[in-house]
């Protein structure tokens, strides 16, 4: 399978998980490529609207490009949602970051297995709308 | 050019009027096959979320089925957006319905060019939130 079908399939892992849980949840069609500032998933439940990016894979570093995060942080102040960083490393659950508890490398951000992200059930549960 | 290319021009059409007037919207991947009750547009602009199913075509009726409004409802409802039908005839402006709004046929739901729809300055300027 390729890295890019492994993806989509890592984002709606996390799309079923979503509606599972009482979330709507979409995949955004051409997030990759759009001209637009889009994250992969966006997900409301009346109350909260998260939009997620996500990255998955089995090294120990995910790595996310500066302009994945600048359109993450774009698209959230515009819709009014709260900017998440989905990772899900080989055999491990999801964990979620908001942009600024990134690493940073020299030209990208980076989640290394150790970082300490939120559970899923810490994310949908989370009441702060803070962002 | 294909219904389905038309259609998809039609949305992104409306996708790209949204952002020039200051809101966020993203078109659905696989909106019409997906297992989950999904609309084509999400739109938001911090205030409110718009859930958009779309419709285009040069006949003077234009059908919706019955579960492509249930879905956009159950979607709306669960999100916490408001649910339209926006519908564009040939060499026409979009025009935009609520639910309730809509004609119905025993079978599915119906606008006709007549029909007295929202144009797009007045659904974005709309103020209530009575969904």
């Amino acid at each position: 399978m390729s890295r890019k079908s492994k993806g989509i399939n890592a984002e709606r892992e996390l799309l079923h998980l979503l509606w599972k849980n009482g979330w709507a949840c979409i995949r955004v069609a051409g997030s990759g490529a759009s001209r637009y500032p889009t994250p992969d998933l966006v997900a409301g439940n009346k109350n909260r609207v998260l939009a997620i990016e996500c990255k998955s894979g089995k090294g120990p570093y995910q790595y996310l490009e500066q302009e994945e995060i600048e359109h993450l942080v774009e698209f959230s102040k515009i819709f009014g949602a709260e900017p998440w960083i989905g990772v899900r490393f080989n055999n491990e659950d999801w964990s979620f970051y908001s942009p600024k508890e990134l690493g940073t490398t020299k030209t990208s951000f980076v989640v290394t297995k150790e970082s300490k992200g939120k559970n899923f059930l810490d994310l949908i549960n989370e009441t702060s709308k803070a962002f």
